[in-house]
């Protein structure tokens, strides 16, 4: 048997830890494992590949990024914008299972995130033996409770708040920390709340900056000249405004940014207090993975060779009531989790003083 | 309102993050904040304790250990040994009681572990206000899915394999590094299948060491000439043989101890490899709280603060669904969540050629 | 006897190790300690300040920032732009005089950069027992070989280079780190040279972007697609064209900012490579010290002290030779320690293949 | 041209960014560079080795242990025990110049500590071309001013501190921790004053239990219920009595061990407090370098090669005013570096109140 496994989309800290997990459970099975550079793309004929065995995987687990290179760009994206889906051409998935029959490859494990798992998708319906595994390192695929490569994103978050706290605290200053989360704040909402952070705006709680302004003046009034503040990428005002590039800017991937220096300048103008902004940005990608991360990763590739030993394709590895366990990845796709204003940690949040500036 | 507090037990990564939350909360609400020190033992009269205000909390979230002190000795010990459970003589329950009502304490928070929320529950039954909280590195409590400290723990134990890893490829040596768990093995499962572990010798699994010593001739053969062994200081043999204090040594707080020394010096003997052993010890204790374990140390601290609110004493907080809620002490107490041979987590890392000296 | 001491300038890790050295030494004595807050401005009447003690100062060594305050701005700058030298109103020195007197302060610590230094120097000129403790995050005072502050920036340089370099490789992109040194380009050579970078600009070696280009082609061609560009804030071109703050941006200190973006943009048309930048900024500042640092501070605190005791006043703590010892402040400022172009290091490093854009 | 290069004797941090500089240079020389296996063992014909390349190299300067492996045993040991310098059988050194030969390599890198370069001036004297790169971790060759390793193993110590900090504290315990250091204490009080210990036992400065129980009365008398001891493995009584293995236990590489233990059972004995030992071992060695470790071990390597191409054989790499350089071997060897009692730095740690238990 030999089996084939990629990369596809953003990079992230547990990559590696898949990779790990895929090789090793197939060694065990007496499998070969190749390995596709670059996402789809090194399945386009001839294929560029590796050949992956346990000698090549020692000592990977803890390192960030992947060794089999990915790309967010390419012949298969079948993701274009928000909500709207495109068909992979048919001639490029015919190229594609020309790769596989030639390499011999029996089963492909798609390591990737929304976009790519639906590209995977559409693989496994036009008859390619896939296996998904869940890569969202904003943590907000529905049907995964959890995935590699958050908690490191959080845990660069906390290193960065703790550095900044003690800096803000010396001057006297409010810092603006820009992270990650286009659409769900939970790198935001946890990051801010292990590294102490007073404001978070996410971009499920509109805001507003009369609101920011007026937890910092209490902070203020109580002695506590320092402010931090940690804004996900697509926070947003309450009055529907858009903190659109053209305002802010033209960084990051594709995405809306430059909010932070937006709100910083904002924020110094409305409390006349001395403001400064950081941007995360790759450092939050690229980081060792944490514990918890290499962890998730090698169950992930380690359940992913077991579906291919069951037979069952068309599955997405999930985790879920703190077990990996499968779903198929029709379901999967598409499906945002965000979080919710009602929650418990959010709820804990507010109990405990920190503001997300919408009162 | 006034509120108090008070750690028990072993100290652990989170402890300050507890407070943190209560603190937060309590201030929220309005309500004064007592923290009595060194455990149950700040209740004897006329009490030992600080005044805690948001003020003394900053920046105490990311330290490890706990501003109040703690001990697991004293006049309160309602545990004695494995499954004896003595009664808090009620002299001294009445002294507790005298000092909560001289310093208007209406409701007393008790961070510990089963031992202390055993004493807790004991209180509680003879009238005093408390909640719980559950606190136990070792990830063993079953009535909640997991509590802070454990995170921190595995990464010190990455940590120290990261470390280890390389000296013992350099020297072709066998290294074996013990870890706590006297009853569960999960800081050395986490730990060990993160820091790319060899073999893992639980509390749970029974080994023996002609299957350790196996599994290192097997990857001799194979050109890996170093194995890492982590070894839980509650590991025992499939023989029953115990291991016991007289055999290997007496460090270790009333622990069985020195195992790893031990199993170091069967590998050497029986595998002709060199092999080092080393005593993780103190070094999990007292780190910094990962993101994780601060985020739950926070929420444990807000969600205590809230039932108390809600009058809902006798009550543990608890973490179950990826939320914090709360249980009956009485249904938490006594109740161990053990590594199961059969779980998920356990046949993946078998997948990846993870040896448990069972087979 | 009564001591004071102050904090000035930019913050920087090292600077409570300072404070604890400075403290524990004046308590073996039996002398008393002043902390004035947030630089010379504490100095004014009624004096803004806190007794220290060594209760006070547990724990705080391993602490970023400082817990005094600084500030980089306020009545006594002394010195306005480069070289440009103001001298502090006397009617300000006469207040702070007073001050001193009134709290029975008997000499003056001054921690603080070039500019504060020189403050300091006038003090002493106008009679105020004053002794100076160098701190430079950039390490570029001649007076001495090195400081506290600058080797924990340059671990926070190689930390993002470590987290930089994965993600650069996955997507085979170019990098680009823009750090800290305005005049001197210490960070960005140990930074770099440590994290691995493939190319170093610094303000000491001029650099044209078509030999930028040329080292990214050649490396692609040798089948390493992806590059690692360290920037100081101050490099610049070697047609002596300025990176002038209306080209790249407002952000930073004051500073000449923004020259990351500037570079990136510039490498991505040259090159036709996606390229990526990323200002490390405030992160640079605000980390915990490393030991190295720690160690630094305490002994120029210690030794700071041992001069007061011999009534050594005017004179600036300095390390030479391995050791600390001191110079007259006089001597001290104004005197930049540069990178030279012909040094071991800088020849270390184009030995194994760093580019420094320059040929 | 094609050069060689081994490593020899214990493994330390920053071997591999030696490596990474001596593979560096060579390419841009367009050198081929030989790597021996497992110390001068990999001399012994037919040779074992592995080209090295820097597509080899890539990423190795920030891991620790080195690619090449290393031993302090075998056919080459030129130093038997303290002192005693044996002659390598000149057949053995005939093997290696065979081997040399051979395999065409026109010079020899010897990376190794006093006893490997002891050897490699004898290769050196019997008409080998060798250069010598000091490896000390405890910073005790007193022709190199420092060298690469000693940074790590210091921050090793300092993490441990940290660490047992918050635990001591927590539970008003002392804890003892043993680090390397059998004649040189430069770790332990490096280490130990960055930190933050109370105590700090060092081979140079022969101690008594009464004045280390004095010390810790004296913190208790004045509210400091907990005690940081850091105690090198080499540490011995003011009275002459050795802490013979026969005393103390059997850890450690053929060193002196288990003085940690030892010590903390006479402090607890003696003060009557609870008193917790931990030994740092391995831990010390492998971890990954520091950003200074990277930086020297790389100019080191780069210095190595251009030593080569000047011809200037017989010589080693040292650093020296700042400055990397070079001087004889010859002079070099059997020359330690101790601390001073009466060294700056002593004295400020005396002047902050550690204690060194000699008065």
């Amino acid at each position: 048997m030999r089996i084939g496994i990629l990369n596809s989309g953003g990079d992230c800290p547990g990559l590696n830890a898949v990779i790990h997990g895929v090789v090793g459970a197939a060694h065990t099975l007496g499998w070969e494992v190749v390995g596709f550079r670059d996402g789809f793309e090194g399945l386009l004929p001839p294929g560029d590949y590796m050949m992956l065995n346990t000698e090549k995987t020692i000592g990977i687990m803890k390192l960030g990024g992947t060794i089999l290179g990915t790309t967010n760009k390419g012949h298969f994206v079948a993701k274009v914008g928000e909500g709207n889906v495109a068909q992979v051409p048919a001639e490029i998935v015919e190229k594609a299972k020309n790769t596989l029959r030639h390499l011999e490859v029996g089963a492909l494990i798609v390591v990737g995130g929304d976009g790519s798992l639906t590209t995977g998708l559409q693989l496994y319906q036009m008859g390619v033996p896939v296996i998904g595994v869940p890569k969202t390192i904003d943590n907000d695929i529905q049907a995964t409770a959890t995935s590699f490569g958050f908690d490191s994103a959080v845990a660069a978050v906390v290193d960065a708040l703790d550095r900044l706290h003690t800096t803000a605290e010396s001057h006297k200053r409010v810092i603006v920390l820009e992270v990650m989360g286009r659409h769900a704040g939970w790198i935001a909402l946890y990051g801010g709340m292990a590294g102490g952070a007073d404001v978070i705006l996410l971009p499920e709680i509109p805001f507003s900056f009369e609101h920011v302004a007026k937890a910092i003046r209490k902070r203020d009034a109580a002695g506590r000249h320092s402010t931090l503040v940690v804004v996900a990428e697509g926070a947003h005002m309450e009055t529907g405004e858009l903190l659109t590039k053209e305002k802010v800017g033209t960084k990051g991937e594709d995405r809306l940014g430059g909010i932070g220096d937006y709100v910083a300048k904002h924020i110094e103008k409305d409390t006349g207090k001395e403001t400064r902004a950081c941007t995360l940005g790759h450092l939050q990608r690229g980081g060792a993975p944490t514990a918890l991360d290499r962890i998730l990763g090698v169950r992930f590739g380690a359940k992913a060779v077991e579906l291919i030993s069951q037979g069952s394709f068309g599955r997405m590895v999930s985790y879920q009531q703190y077990q990996v366990g499968d779903v198929p990845i029709e379901e999967a796709v598409h499906q945002l989790r965000l979080v919710s204003k009602d929650s418990e940690i959010v709820r804990a949040s507010r109990a405990i003083g920190i503001s997300f500036g919408d009162c």
